[in-house]
């Protein structure tokens, strides 16, 4: 048996293209599989930036078809569950970045936090006292390899 | 057929319990079912208060067993869904008010606000930008009682 | 503290208007309250019935709107999470009973078993090995009430 | 843009040993991703047969920890909703393979039915009206796989 692969999710949303293609690349780099929500925005960019680096992507959908998923995603979870698949977002990743985002961002952040993942804000995300915030997607990825032993 | 009922949803956890208390209280005063996530604190004085002033209470259980409950829950839904009943306690609520609370607070928060409901943070709870904030049981309940029309 | 009342799930879909009100208004007649999805067709007569017999009504939708409701509903659960409702409608009955039904109400038998709630199934409803069957509203309701010590 | 591989669930429990490996292999070797709820027996089992074929596998776990996940699983979704998982698991696959099974099998039938996957069951399984049933894993692969244009 190989040794499981890191899984982080990232989160967010709005129009931060730049940023979240790099956590994508980076956290690839880093031999992570990147997970997101699967659609547009943050969600397709992250995937994106993974997949040009040669990663894996994963992505776990709000509605009933895999057909909303992103080109970008190379496995796709339906998962039925509208907004409550915010929970599936942070809980599997073994580590949760936000880039950008807004009210279902907040969701995810509170229960990655609720669930003790290691999660930080990279800035221009949501304001959440208590959880850690960074200047660039280099240190976002740095911060949460560095919490899960990397 | 009769007008239906408002439902607020109360969240929250930690030692609020007089305020938690107040806010069932009044609530019920105004003729509202007061809805929380129905096991302990906050979720439990809120339905407490609701009921000691003739009003009805509903309980939205995040596990798979009706006995889970307090006893001061008129209805009960068994979700099963874990910490996703989060989403099911935010959307059920005309409005929302948070009395105390931390990151399962702050996931419900960002659901309710997501959805479009009036949201009210007594202080006490998570200071979240965007979301208004009140220093009294009173005030939140008028607040988000406006906010519904009444 | 009073006792707490039964909970009854009624499942189902199709034209059993008759049947699904029968169903409702002797549960009511029996002192339960009676749980559906709340939308429309066996959901809907269900809770008209237990409504019309002086009963209290509990809807489990699985939108995220609370219009979606039928007008025969006092409390109103809204989950937002699509077809995975179910659980919660099958969950949140101290016993269940099938009117009629599809796939949907397939799964919710299925999840009702798994969770170990007595079940059956009236005449016209899905066949599954395992699951009583009666030709009934009123053995129905006997049967469950009888699985409950009632 | 690499066109989307297909994914297949196999749904069920028991000890079916032999009859999950082989259908797990055959999809692997027909060039799907097997999805499956992740924990042990039919779960395990399909995921190993399809990675000893050099397949893909992704499990989708009921529960909040990945650390649930049978060593089989290359890919790994922590809904953390229980039961509601299977949802979905239903709902992941372009079509969906029941070895063996028993009631939470029965409500993912229903969800795969009713999201209008194509269904079959193999001997064993749970005996639906209206759901092919077939004697044999290379039967069981052949009619979903045909069933889906391949």
């Amino acid at each position: 048996m190989t040794e499981r692969r890191l899984q982080v999710a990232v989160i967010g949303s709005g129009p931060h293209e730049a940023a979240a293609l790099e956590v994508g690349r980076l956290l690839a780099e880093r031999g992570c599989t990147v997970v997101t929500g699967g659609l547009d925005e943050v969600m397709a960019w992250a995937l994106r930036g993974a997949r040009e680096a040669g990663g894996t992507t994963l992505a776990i959908l709000p509605g009933e078809s895999r057909a909303d998923a992103t080109e970008w995603a190379d496995h796709v979870v339906v998962t039925g569950i509208g907004h409550a698949r915010n929970l599936a977002v942070a809980a599997s990743g073994d580590a949760v970045i936000a880039v950008g985002g807004s009210w279902g961002t907040l969701a995810e952040i509170g229960f990655a936090m609720r669930l003790g993942r290691p999660v930080v804000v990279l800035e221009g995300g949501p304001a959440v006292e208590g959880v850690p915030r960074v200047a660039t997607p280099a240190e976002a990825v740095d911060q949460v390899l560095a919490a899960l032993g990397r």
